[in-house]
């Protein structure tokens, strides 16, 4: 079975160079050369290593409804295509309102108001994503969501106007924490 | 800040005396004859004692709209009523199918084929319950949902009729995995 939880480490080694980390709301996480991917719980030596560590788990979607999850299946791109070689990671978390809002309030401002599929279906297929949740992980995450993004470098600024969209909307006025790395992927030694 | 993990320990000890442990589908988990319930991960030390161990976190709403939650809000009493010596814990594991499923469509399989707010609400003040959500805490969790119901002596045949009412339901053709395990409190040496 495929694993949904991922561990990210920020430390001194991994696939991943970092190119800029910065806070856009909130407390920032301390700046590191690398970030490593691990499709599962780092062992305790990787974890001594590393300076932060954030985790993740792929779900259900929580909001999208059967056309705009057909439209996103048909037309988002597989993690590791040779020609992405910049990527982000991009930590986030909401208020506390956000979360103690209904399923179909948080719906209307994620959608009907924010344009969140509507928007990212417009940067498919140049730029590939996996979502990870952290909310439930445990009581204490820091985050609530992982986003991670591939993309070539020729898509680097249509990437930039995704995230100014997405970070104009009613949305994001509920996002308390927010912190954006940017990264290129290290030579493949083969 | 309060805990929003819970563990579920079956074993030897514990302030809930088991009465019945049956599967409803799928593996059973081992008799015991009582379960502790902690609101936190368990220590090393209880964890060897107990026959088998869940946990399950509390979350935001998944389905509920605006006038059904308040209306939940408004009617559902709280754990812990004296007279609420009567116990339920239903270990829920649902189909690939269901998580497969965009949100509207379970929405719509969940509220408006299968009624389950309405019919809890029916049994509301009554039946007071906790939902834990499971699936998300690892990607290896035997079960989706861990649901916890107290309620007295004088309700239990409601009870009995509130998960008929939802066995019989659409929904309930996506669990794959149910245990039904009912429990009486301890008195309290006090």
């Amino acid at each position: 079975m495929q694993s949904r939880l991922f561990s990210f480490l920020g430390g001194a080694t991994g696939d991943w160079r970092v190119t800029e980390l910065n806070s856009i709301v909130g407390e920032t996480l301390p700046t590191v050369s690398h970030v490593d991917i691990l499709p599962h719980e780092p062992d305790p030596s990787a974890l001594a290593r590393a300076s932060w560590h954030l985790r993740g788990i792929t779900s259900n979607e929580r909001y999208v409804t059967r056309p705009e999850k057909e439209e996103l299946t048909r037309k988002q791109p597989g993690l590791g295509r040779c020609e992405a070689t910049r990527a982000a990671l991009i930590p986030i978390r909401k208020s506390a309102a956000w979360w103690a809002l209904p399923q179909d309030e948080r719906r209307r401002v994620f959608e009907e108001q924010s344009n969140h599929v509507r928007t990212g279906l417009q940067f498919l297929p140049a730029i590939a994503r996996r979502l990870h949740h952290c909310r439930d992980l445990s009581g204490s995450e820091p985050f609530d969501f992982l986003t991670w993004f591939e993309f070539a470098p020729s898509d680097a600024a249509a990437f930039d106007d995704l995230l100014a969209q997405l970070r104009r909307s009613p949305e994001w006025a509920f996002v308390t924490r927010e912190v954006d790395i940017r990264l290129e992927r290290e030579p493949r030694a083969d």
